[in-house]
């Protein structure tokens, strides 16, 4: 085992999907926001290419390799990150389908090619790019989880740039924001189809928000079910859980 | 009684706040998101001016004088159920706080003043107009219905001209037309700050969509708790049965 981990990187399980990640409480670790989004985004099942844009550790790429036979991309700026995935992909011996390749999101459809894709999905950084200085975090978490070298807009133009007409971009985000992107999907010509908001539990506002939209859609934008994460007593949700952990 | 009401018109009680509405199944009736969004809506209680556009049979304005102790003024282009609105106030002796306008909502600011208001609120017309002809509604409902004399545009338009800076305004619509909403409410310097879905039921996507912004506010946008009208016995929940029939 090992061989194939680096510094205080660890080997955690992805109960769900039966498969094995690397991590690092250091440099990178997936979030439930990955969870999430790998289980909202629709997912072809044998036919058309799916690319994951800022895809970190390669969570989401291994996520939906478990729904999917479709061929994955995962594009990861940071090398140590895009190294992460790659180990994890051999890991798992899905090299077949998964790919890892370390490269800016900015114009990454000159590179992959433009309009080739059916899904796109996107867990881009969250936070103000002036929040991180402030905050004197780490290098690569600051780069994963603040506007640094990616901005709201620019990922939403990347991932519009590389679907097909028809195809579908899903994003995950923090409600605050919804408006803004809204906004940038609506300018490059993703109309949003499918909202879900998330809650920490029953009472409480929003703290995350799921969005789909597809490219060159027609407008109708529908308002999903509320997604509760913990219950009265503090736990997992059934729903979460089985994202988590599988069906018992 | 019966000197209170013309044709078809009966007299309904408003549980919650002890009211009586005159009201008309051929003309116009009062709906659920008119009591959703009374309660909604951000109300001063001692100081400010609340204006009621699209009051329709002037529900929303009787809901609030229940709330508050401020003035309220309630717009209805249509004559005959301004006249329902009028002789409602007067059956409940609210003269001194509920004034009627007949009026066009369009363009209001300049009769009834700019930037003079604490607080706005709308439940406009919902649905396109051509699809008014095609259903061959009643005249009075169509018009209240459907936007055939005032688009979701003008109608928050009128709300911004009418609102003092730092005021409020709040609308209930579909779930379907929240980007047209949110991207008038900006255009018009409303800015969003609260958000509610309401569904049906638990599991259900979104019905309705009730949404509150500030002139000239900063961006904040909260996503509160969903808001379910009914229960898995297909009775009210609480919540709402509180709002109907007040608290036991």
């Amino acid at each position: 085992m090992e061989q194939w981990l680096k510094d205080d990187e660890r080997l955690d399980y992805l109960l769900a999907e039966d498969l094995r990640i690397i991590q690092s409480p250091s440099v990178f670790s997936f979030s439930l926001d990955a969870v999430l989004l790998a289980r909202f985004a629709y997912v072809p099942m044998k036919r058309g290419k799916i690319i994951d844009i800022c895809s970190g550790n390669g969570a989401i790429p291994l996520f939906l390799s478990a729904r999917t036979n479709v061929e994955i991309i995962g594009v990861e700026l940071q090398e140590r990150l895009a190294d992460m995935a790659t180990r994890s992909v051999q890991f798992n011996n899905l090299t077949n389908q998964i790919t890892i390749v370390e490269a800016d999101v900015k114009g990454i459809a000159r590179e992959l090619g433009s309009e080739k894709f059916d899904v796109v999905t996107c867990n881009p950084p969250y936070f103000p790019a002036h929040e991180a200085s402030e905050k004197n975090l780490k290098e690569h978490l600051a780069i994963a989880r603040h506007e640094i070298h990616l901005t709201l807009d620019e990922a939403v133009q990347s991932a519009s740039e590389l679907l097909k007409q028809g195809g579908k971009a899903a994003f995950v985000h923090r409600p605050g924001r919804l408006l803004d992107i809204v906004t940038a999907m609506r300018a490059n010509r993703l109309e949003p189809k499918r909202i879900r908001f998330v809650y920490p539990k029953e009472g409480k506002e929003a703290n995350t928000l799921l969005i789909e939209g597809i490219k060159d859609g027609k407008p109708d934008l529908k308002i999903l079910a509320p997604l509760y994460v913990y219950g009265d007593d503090g736990k997992y949700t059934q729903e979460v859980k089985e994202m988590l952990y599988g069906k018992e």
